[in-house]
């Protein structure tokens, strides 16, 4: 009888996977992991080589989406039909063996694997990972919190309203699911006053990182797992002279 | 010429350590890491078993405060040329090897070692590491954030109003700096209305870890690193029948 297990992957420096997640995906024999259909998907990217070479590959692709708009109801049900497939499809697989579900990250934060988590309860491990936006403020070289900082953590894919009200009443922030929200980011950090102090980070960790300031860069080229980032400027011991 | 560097330990669990730092703790010569006096240190208890047998220590033992409070200006005065003297130490340390510095958790997100990373600018490499908050919800079996979800991270040591105000337009919420301050934080949860959802996670992925509801839990025994959580229930398609 053999498990399911998540390796979270971490930011995407696979240097910077745990030390058990390491060990898991070098001697996995099966492996699982989310893609758009037609895309490498980042998880199976970042353990590219790590895994050995005659590892089998179960790429879960998200059903296609070209009449269906991204919220409706009937999308959301076709997504949830693919959590479900997929959930039985991954015990029957752990059947005879151990099957290792990757994912870019930490796998319970804001993570597509949990979908899945929730319907295989009690027959599924998780291991954590460093998350996408730890690893995003590292490339900026500058920390992120300080004394009682309050962080706060957005979706770009709020309303532009509520992005402006936690905006200007977090120290810290950090905003995921930018791409074409972008516009939509940017406008909001103008009005909560922030915008001047935000960095875009693509691939953070990455060799093809990107790191700028957020003013000074247009809207056109953003992947959607770019994140914005406003560090905080919390109390701190002053520097002597 | 050597160089300081900073590992981020991650949340206690040594296999939860990046590929990167573990390599780094168990090769280096020399280590350095914050303790108060009297006491082990957390980042030096997660290395016990890594460390070589004839590494050089130095334990960097916080200013001793029996006479000044915590916030006043003499303390901080104090801890100012604490961090100072530290940040020469370790140059000069590391004139003629490596010094490694073990902080648990990730350096930048709320970190002592940021007091010395921002005096040893261009002097000094940083290894990102899990959160404790993230290996404290991972203990919790439970995922933190979903969809849309706005997570604010909180300390403790924040004006009872000002938790009360952050709780109520969060959806998750990971409150640090517990311990003496759990009662203040479990009032401004109850005032927010979000008592019932608390979790208290001591020693999140540690032998000893201690999960339990916080309205179940008395103030009485609470380490300051415990970490009260209220996970997210944001939108994600229903599982089938």
């Amino acid at each position: 009888m053999g498990r399911v297990i998540c390796a979270g992957l971490g930011p995407g420096d696979p240097e910077l996977m745990s030390v058990r997640a390491d060990r898991l995906v070098r001697s996995a024999r099966h492996v699982a992991y989310f893609r758009k259909k037609g895309r490498p998907g980042q998880a199976r990217k970042i353990v590219d080589k790590l895994l050995a070479p005659d590892v089998t590959e179960y790429a879960m692709e998200y059903p296609v989406t070209t009449e269906l708009p991204f919220d409706s109801p009937a999308y959301i049900e076709q997504l949830a039909r693919f959590y479900d497939d997929w959930a039985k499809r991954l015990v029957q697989l752990a059947q005879h063996q151990d099957i290792v579900v990757l994912c870019e990250g930490d796998p319970f934060f804001y993570g597509s694997f949990m979908h899945l988590y929730i319907r295989l309860q009690g027959r599924v491990e998780v291991v954590p990972g460093i998350p996408g936006m730890v690893g995003c403020w590292w490339s900026t070289g500058q920390p992120m919190t300080w004394g009682d900082d309050v962080l706060t953590v957005l979706m770009g894919t709020l309303p532009e309203d509520d992005l402006v009200r936690h905006m200007q009443s977090a120290d810290a922030i950090a905003i995921m699911k930018t791409g074409r929200n972008l516009p939509r980011v940017r406008r909001a950090l103008a009005r909560a006053g922030r915008l001047e102090q935000a960095w875009l980070v693509q691939h953070g960790t990455m060799p093809q990182q990107q790191i700028s300031r957020l003013v000074n860069t247009p809207d056109s080229v953003c992947p959607y797992f770019a994140i914005v980032l406003v560090h905080g400027q919390g109390r701190r011991p002053e520097v002597a002279e």
